[in-house]
């Protein structure tokens, strides 16, 4: 259980770092060398979202073999899943933190501000915008999958 | 530990609640009729902010006597142990996204953002942007505690 969350989790993050690293869009210009290209680096969110993940998913291949040495030694090994809801939480509180900014920055960008006036950019860089928008739900659903880990450790190391 | 701690993170939340709440500031404009006013709930983002920390405030209010209880009754209550974990793990995440949301937004009033045309406003409403700004030392400090919370948490359950 513990394994195959880890691993969707890791995926989950994983893709959303590439969709939103990968996300570029140029707009055709009428005047030579003046262009419109909107990245992901353009947002220090968006760079933060990037970075974020790439972070989490490195640490979840990394719990990948102690997760594999509790399935081996499930009744022992108590002190190894502490530090690991340990590592667990911090980590979940950095991927939703990267997610919430990044969301709050889709959001801006779909909408705007109208009181602090704040352009909707997405009437432009529709490409673009789509593509950040989707790479969210692989963030948010490395969130409820760290979550469903913590208690399902919590649970654990009660039971051991 | 479990009990100050739960406090401590209550009065932060509500001290960001608060701050968040009430900050407003109203321009000197020399039009009768025409105000510039700057208000927590002119950004969706601050709204939410306010609104996940009165939630997790009164959620940290309503866990106090399970705290208690389980000063009281140390070595027994595994399982209302666990689900507190459940429930901060949950607190946790809805704090850390509402101010994160907040910082986005916070960052870009004082920066802006050149590529997308987002204008710094706290060049006119300034005494707003510092208020705001300093609402979010409350709710990050709250994080802080959460992950304590879960991991003593962790620790107690392995120890009984």
């Amino acid at each position: 259980m513990d394994l195959v969350l880890r691993i969707i989790a890791a995926v989950g993050s994983l893709g959303s770092a590439v969709a939103m690293g990968t996300a570029e869009q140029t707009l055709p210009s009428f005047i030579q060398f003046i262009q419109f290209n909107a990245q992901y680096n353009d947002i220090p969110m968006f760079t933060f979202f990037v970075i974020t993940n790439s972070i989490v998913c490195a640490y979840l291949g990394l719990s990948l073999p102690m997760s594999i040495f509790h399935i081996i030694r499930s009744s022992a090994a108590i002190n190894s899943r502490i530090i690991l809801v340990i590592f667990d939480t911090v980590m979940m509180a950095l991927l939703t933190a990267g997610a919430s900014v990044a969301a709050a920055i889709v959001y801006l960008a779909h909408n705007g501000n109208a009181s602090a006036n704040w352009f909707a950019y997405c009437q432009q860089f529709n490409s673009f915008c789509e593509r950040t928008s989707w790479s969210l739900i692989g963030s948010f659903g490395g969130i409820i999958v760290f979550m469903l880990l913590i208690i399902t450790s919590a649970v654990a190391i009660s039971r051991r």
